[in-house]
């Protein structure tokens, strides 16, 4: 089975427990079930969710355990995504190929069904009851991570920034919950400290790495492919490797870090998956 | 010492806490830390973290053992108020005196703020090492409590509604994080089933009433006292007791609603401090 493969059959054992996690479109209030459905079953790869599930088994675990961990990082993914296309923040429009959740359903939905989403997750993260991956994960996505990228995006918008700025809004927007998505599965199959380390330089560096692949899809890729506007970063000013760089030389930064991750792995496990989603990352058209 | 001096003195403790809690605003992003601090530190009563604190007490736990879990229900109450005051929802400019978060900082930065908060909440809420109060907290704040009930309160802006659509928001928006404050409190002293029921009764029926006796502020307030906008609710054409019941009925079942939140507390425990305090919210005049 070739990695694609892999991709799509377990993407589909987390959408099958997303189903079973998020309340149906029936239940009161009717309409805020309806926009968190309609953002979390929008076609997302569920990168996050699986990142936990490969490192709880890389680390030892055994079979599905941290599902609901996995969930709750898809959960938060999509939050943050919702707030992110909010007018005030990156007024986009398209997202995965559909009207972004505050077209389709006003901003005021859109932002309760961002904040639904963001206690939803703690709820999801609270069922293996490991107050540890409660820490991590609400330490991960608040100003020290990714709120705090978030910020410094929005205020280098339209303006002069460099490679030091730059860094910092990647490895907190996008490598701090890849990361922490990664240590929340090894920290429950009781990872050691080596693995602790080894796993959280691969994410970081696949986090990183990820990102400068986003903003040059943002330019050389497919609208129809990736499901949003192409060119919207360089209309809106933002901070990115290419516009810094420019492309060929973002394409190999972006080189240099996939193969950084990969040399986090220690050599005496079984680090394919790993080797092969970082293949992925950097060969992927959407 | 009277009620309102033991408020005082209680509400320096937790305002000491907040300030230890928070990021102070020479941490990087200093505009977004600066921003939590402006709205957390804008002369709240602090009563969400007091309820934290006493019902502790009240269920044999000695001294302030929760009062990270109190600074965290003051940093949800918070997050709620500053994403409640945005132009797409309630589009607030004045809270208690002062410019609403938004105003002062952009919406984009008020959004993050919030979402800040709301993550930090989790954070504070690990430090006791309890992940039921986790569980409880993240349900009493999601679409099944605090957020459902932003989402009617929205959705009947400006439209005719019921007594029951009332009671759904009252109980959802704001009784919810109040009753959920008490029940960590007592369950963090290890309170038995009655004592739950009793202290959960008690939280519900004072925060229905809190909730009328704020419809009615906003009508017979000061705008001083009060430090918000008084008639805005009027203005909006939201859903209160006042504009269904008017202001005499709308009174006497808020002192309904406070003799059943006093009758929830059994007769053979201290309830002298949750007796004072029923008492002052139906007599409140900020």
């Amino acid at each position: 089975m070739d990695f694609e493969q892999v991709l799509e059959r377990e993407g589909l054992l987390i959408e099958n427990h997303l189903e079973r996690y998020l309340p149906s479109e029936d239940e009161i209030p009717f309409i805020i079930h309806k926009a968190i459905r309609y953002s979390v079953f929008s076609g997302g790869k569920r990168l996050r969710p699986l990142l936990v599930l490969w490192a709880y088994r890389w680390a030892g675990g055994i079979g599905d355990g941290p599902i609901s961990v996995a969930c709750a990082m898809e959960l938060i993914h999509t939050y943050s995504l919702i707030h992110d296309d909010l007018p005030c923040m990156d007024n986009d429009d398209l997202r995965r190929g559909k009207p972004t959740c505050h077209r389709a359903f006003t901003e005021g939905i859109a932002t309760l069904a961002g904040d639904a989403l963001h206690a939803l997750a703690f709820e999801l993260l609270a069922v293996t009851g490991n107050i540890q991956i409660i820490r991590e994960v609400a330490h991960a996505i608040g100003t020290k991570g990714l709120v705090g990228g978030q910020v410094i995006d929005l205020l280098t918008e339209g303006h002069e920034f460099n490679e030091e700025t730059l860094k910092y809004i990647h490895y907190h927007k996008t490598a701090s919950l890849i990361t922490v998505a990664l240590r929340c599965g090894a920290l429950l199959a009781g990872a050691n400290t080596e693995e602790m380390e080894s796993i959280t330089n691969y994410g970081t560096n696949l986090g990183l790495a990820f990102q400068i692949v986003d903003d040059i899809l943002d330019i050389k890729g497919n609208t129809t492919q990736l499901g949003k506007t192409v060119g919207s970063d360089e209309n809106k000013g933002k901070a990115t490797y290419p516009r810094l760089f420019g492309i060929e030389r973002s394409e190999s930064i972006a080189g240099d870090l996939i193969d950084c991750a990969k040399g986090s792995l220690p050599p005496d496990k079984d680090n394919t998956l790993f080797f092969e989603l970082a293949d992925f990352v950097i060969n992927r058209v959407y």
